[in-house]
C-alpha cells in the first residue's frame, strides 16, 4: 500500500523497542522505516532477537539524514528520551514515547524522582497514553507518554471505581517478569541468581507510585496509594493485586456490574471470571480483570497484562494507531 | 546412642512428609522409626526422592504393629489427620501434626473451612506450633498442631505489632511456590501449565485466613485481615508481603526498633535490611524479615521463608525438639 | 467465505490437539467444524487454554450425528486412534493422524513397539507427514502419517546426507520440553520434580527410534541410529543434535553447500549460523538447522524446532493445506 | 580445634569461589583464612552470596601481607590464575587451583587453547585433581588441577571402558545449567534470554575436549572425542551422555559388570538403575552414573553432577582433604 505510515523506532536494541519494532513490521497500515540503537550500531534486530523476524540493520539515529517519517516510537531510557522526542516532535514526526519523561504532569514531582526534565516545554502536548481512560485526546494528540507497565495494570483494575470516586485507601501488591528489568544485565537478572528467587523491590517508594496516583486522583480518586513491586522468575508478564477500601459499602455484585458496564465496549480489556495468570495474556495487549469483594468488604481487583506488550509496545502502537488515524486494534490482533 | 528418640513419620511419600522423614533421618537426637504411606507402599523413599537420600521402605500405617515409638510427625491431609493424630496419642507419642486439624481453637470455624471434625476432644491439649510465639507451652505439650505455611510467614512479619495491640488493619499478599500445592498432580501444576505462569487463587477466601486471624488476636490485635495467595513458577519458597494500618502513627525508626528487639534472641528470625528473596532462606528452617514505613504511614513487612521447611517439616521438628526436651535448633541447622 | 474446507479436531483437550484446534480456527482457508474429546465434554475450550482464544464447547465425537466435514485432525493417543481414524476416512473425510498409528510402514514393526493395529488396510494409503521429504506424494494423499516430534527434527537434520546416502553411523541426542510429555498428570512434570532437573529417558529403546531408521533408509541411508531423549525444564521446544559418521570424507564447507542447496527453497526449514535455541523458533512451524564439521571429521548438525508446532499440530496444518490444494503455508506464519 | 587447617579461597566473589569459601567455611577441619575478590572488595561474602553463609569480608589479595595459610583454593579465570598459584606454591602453601591453567600436560595443546602460560615451570607438579582417576597421586601432591565440569562428567561416565583400552570412538552430548557460565553478567544468561530456552555453544570445539582426550588417552584409550555443549535453563546441574563404540563387543550385563567393580568402593561415585536426575545431585558432591548398550552395540554412559560441587567446588576440597591428608569425604557430606 503507498499510503502505509512510516514509523521509526528509536532505541529498538532493548526489550521494549525491539517488540515495539516487530509489532510495526507486521503492521498492515505502517511500515517500519528504520531501527536505531544506541548500542549495537550495524547488527541486525533478527541476529539480536530473532523470534521477532525483523531483517533490519540497527543504525545510529541521525536526525540530520532522516528521511521523511509520519511517526516514532522512542524507546530511550528516562532523561535520554526528552531531547529526542523533542528532536522528532521538531521534524514533524507524531511519537510515542516509551520513558516517563512526559508521563508526570506536576513538573517537581518529574524531578524529584528522574532528576531534571529535558523538554518541560512539551508536557502540556503530552497525553497520557492509557487509551482506555484517554482515548479522545489521544486522537488529537501528536506525543503519547506510554505509561509504565504497572500504572498500566494499576489503573485498569481500579478506574471504574476510581471514576466514580469511590476509592479511599489502596495497596497494590504487583509482581513483574524480567523483562521488566530491562536488557541491561547485571547480577540480579542473571538466570543463576533469578531461577527458583523471588522478592520485593524499591519498597519504600518505586517511581511508578506518583504515576498510579496521578491518574486515579484525575480520575476522581485522590486516594493514598501503597504500592510494593516484586520480580519474578519468568520472563513476560505482570500481575497487579489491588486492595482497596471504598468509601461507600460496595457488594460483590454491585462491584461485578460496575466493571461489567465500564469495560463492556473496551477492546482490549476482559474481565474473567477467575483470577487470570499471566500466561493468559502472554504476547497480547490485553488486560485480564477479575475483581471480587472479600469478607470485610474490601475490594479485590487482580489484572494481569503482558509487561512489554499492553505494559509498553503493544500499548505504544494502540495510541499510534489512534493518533494516525487507524481503528486502535489493528496490528495487536 | 542408645536413646535417640524414635520417630514415626506417617504420611511420608507426600513432600513435607518425605522433607520431615529427611530432617529427622540426620537428626542426631532422632531415630526415624519408620516412614509410612497410603500411596506408595513397598517403595523405597529414595526412589521417590532420591535427593533426601532416606533408604527406608514406605510401609502402611499399622498401629496394632508399631513398635515402641517416642514420637511422630504426622503429614496427612486435614479431615484424615484427627483419626491418627488421636489413635497416636493414645499409643503415648508425642505428635507434631502437619495438617490444619488441630489449628483452629474453634470448632464452628473448622467446621466451617473443613468439615467435621475427626478428633474434637483433643482441641484443648493441642498447642499451635508456632515456636516463636508458643515456645514456653510447646514445652509442656503433646500435641503441636503445626502452622500453614501462609500463616507461618504472615504471623511472624506482623507478631511485634500484633503483641502490641498495634495492628488496625491488614493486608497480606502471599506468594509461593509449587511445592506447598501437594503431590498431587493436576493440570494445574504440570510444568507446562506453570512454567512463565502466576495467578492468585482462592481471592474471596483461603482457609489459613481465620488461622492468620486467630493468631493475630490471641497475641492483641484482633484486626480484618485480607489475604490472597498466590502461585509463582518455583519450587520451594514463600514471600508474604503484609500491609498494616497501625492504630498509632509509628516512624520506620520506632518499627525497626521494635522488630529488632522483638526478634534478637530468636535463632530461626532474622531481620534483613532489603525484600528477602526466596533464595536466601531455601532449605533452611530461616524466616527473613524485612520492615519499613512508606510515605502514606503504612507499614511493610515483608517476610520469606521456605515453605515446606520453616512453613511444615523444618517446623514440626522444631516443635518435636521442644517437646522431647532437646534444643529447638537441633537437626535444622 | 462459503468454501472453507470444514475441519473437525478430535482429542483438542490434549496440548497437541487444543494447538490443531487453535491454528485451523484462525486458519483463513478453514472452518473450525467441532472439538471433540473423551476427558472434557461440556468444558469450553478456551476455558482449558485461555491463551488459544477458541470459543468452542468440547464435545463427544458422535461419527454418526457428524455434520459434513471436509478433514479432521485426529490427536488420540496411539492404539486408539486408528479405529476412529478409520471410521472418519469411511466419511470421506481427509485425515492427519498425529498419533503413531500410520507411521511405520512395517506392521510387526509397530506391533514390537504399540501392540495390535487397529485398521491395518489403512497403512498402504497413509503417506509420512514429512512435508519436507514426501510434498509431492501428499498432494495426492487422503491420510497423513503425521511425525513424531523426534522424527521431525531428527531426520530433518540429516536428510541432506540421508539422501545422498552419505549416512554412515547415526548418535542422535535429543532434548524436549515438558509440553511433548503430554497433559496427562504425573508426578514427573509435576513443576516441583521437573524445575531444575533434566534427564535422559528410554535409553534403551524410544519408539521413534525404528520411525527414525525407517525415514533415513527411505531417503537412501539405511544407517543404525543410536537415539536418546531428554527432557528439559522448559514447556514448548525441541532440540536434536545428530552426530553422523558419514561414508566419504565431506569438509565443512561441502557440508554446508549441500545443506544450503537442500533447503534453499524450503519455507520452514532455514539453515543458521550458530546453533539454534529452541526460543528462536517457538510458536511457529519453523525448523532451524545448524551443520559443521568437527575435528575428527564427524557432522554435527542441530536442529531446533517447537515440539508442537513443527513437530505436532503445526505440521498436520501444513499437510491439510498440501491434501486440501492450499498453499502449504497458509494458517502457519 | 587448634590445628585445623587454615585454607584461604582467592576469587571467592565468582559462583565457585563462594561455592568453596562456603564447603571450607563448614568444614571441621579447615579454617576459613579469609576470601578474595579482584571486584567485590569490602562486601560482606554473605551479602553476596546469602544462602551460602559465611560471614567474611572480601578482600584484596595480598601476598606480602598474607598471614600463614596451610592451603588455597584459587577460582579465578585461566591465565590470571597461574601466577598466583606460583606465588601462593612460593609461600608454601597447598594449593587447588580451579582455573584450566595446570590441567593439560601437553604445553602447546595449552597454548592454543588458552594462550601464552603465566607458570610452565609447575606444570610438571600439578596432579590433574580427578580423585577417583589419581587419588593416590594426589595425597602426594602440593598443586591440584581441579577439572572442569565437562571433563568430571565425562571422564567418570567412561572410565571404566577406558582403563580397559575399551574405547574406540566417543561422542558427548553434555548439558549444564548457567552457573557453569560464571558471574559474569550478558545478555545471554539473563532470565529473559535463557529461560525457556536450550541450545548447543561452541560446536566446533570447546576447550574442554582436549582435557577429555588428554585423560581418556592416559587411562588407555586415545580415542576420538566428539564433544558438544549445551546450555539449559537451570542453576546448578550438568549431564553428560556419551555415546561410545568399543574396540569389542560387550553385553549390557558385561558393562554393568564392569562399571559396578570398577566404582564399588567409590564415595562419591553411584551407578544407578535409571537415567540421572541433576536434582539427584543438586548440591553434593556426587556423581550418579547409569550404563547401558543399545540394539546397535553401542555403550551409553550417562552421568550428572552439579557442576559446581564435583564439577568445581566439592571436588576442589576433596583434593585439598587428600593433600592436607583428611578423608576425602570431610566437610562434603
Amino acid at each position: 500500500m503507498a499510503d502505509k505510515a512510516k514509523v521509526l523506532v528509536a532505541g529498538a536494541s532493548g526489550f521494549t523497542g525491539a517488540l515495539a519494532a516487530q509489532i510495526v513490521h507486521h503492521h498492515p497500515s505502517m511500515e517500519l522505516a528504520g531501527v536505531t540503537s544506541r548500542s549495537d550500531v550495524g547488527t541486525r534486530l533478527d541476529r539480536l532477537y530473532p523470534r521477532y523476524r525483523v531483517p533490519l540493520e540497527l543504525t545510529e539515529l541521525d536526525l540530520d539524514a532522516l528521511e521523511d517519517i509520519d511517526a516514532a516510537i522512542v524507546a530511550y531510557p528516562h532523561g535520554a528520551s526528552a531531547p529526542t522526542v523533542a528532536a522528532l516532535r521538531g521534524l514533524g514526526a507524531i511519537v510515542a514515547d516509551l520513558s516517563a519523561d512526559f508521563r508526570l504532569r506536576d513538573l517537581p514531582t518529574y524531578e524529584r524522582w528522574y532528576g531534571e526534565h529535558g523538554a518541560p516545554e512539551l508536557l502540556e502536548d503530552a497525553v497520557y497514553g492509557l487509551v482506555e481512560v484517554h482515548r479522545e485526546r489521544l486522537r488529537e494528540a501528536k506525543l503519547a507518554a506510554v505509561p509504565g507497565c504497572y500504572p498500566t495494570a494499576g489503573v485498569l483494575a481500579l478506574a471504574p471505581l476510581a471514576e466514580r470516586g469511590l476509592l479511599a485507601d489502596v495497596v497494590i501488591d504487583a509482581k513483574q517478569g524480567t523483562s521488566g528489568y530491562g536488557r541491561s544485565s547485571d547480577d540480579i537478572v542473571h538466570f543463576s541468581a533469578m531461577d527458583e528467587n523471588a522478592f520485593a523491590y524499591k519498597a519504600e517508594g518505586h517511581r511508578h507510585r506518583p504515576e498510579i496516583e496521578q491518574e486515579l486522583a484525575a480520575l476522581g480518586s485522590p486516594a493514598p496509594v501503597t504500592f510494593v513491586p516484586h520480580l519474578l522468575p519468568l520472563d513476560q508478564g505482570e500481575l497487579a493485586s489491588c486492595f482497596a477500601r471504598t468509601s461507600a459499602p460496595l457488594s460483590r455484585e454491585e462491584v461485578e456490574a460496575l466493571y461489567a458496564e465500564r469495560y463492556a465496549e473496551e477492546p482490549f480489556v476482559h474481565l474473567v471470571d477467575r483470577p487470570p495468570g499471566v500466561r493468559d495474556v502472554r504476547d497480547t495487549n490485553e488486560c485480564h480483570v477479575y475483581v471480587t469483594v472479600d469478607e470485610h468488604g474490601r475490594v479485590l481487583a487482580l489484572s494481569a497484562i503482558d509487561n512489554i506488550w499492553k505494559g509498553a509496545s503493544g500499548q505504544a502502537v494502540q495510541c499510534l494507531n489512534l493518533m494516525l488515524g487507524f481503528d486502535e486494534r489493528e496490528g495487536l490482533t
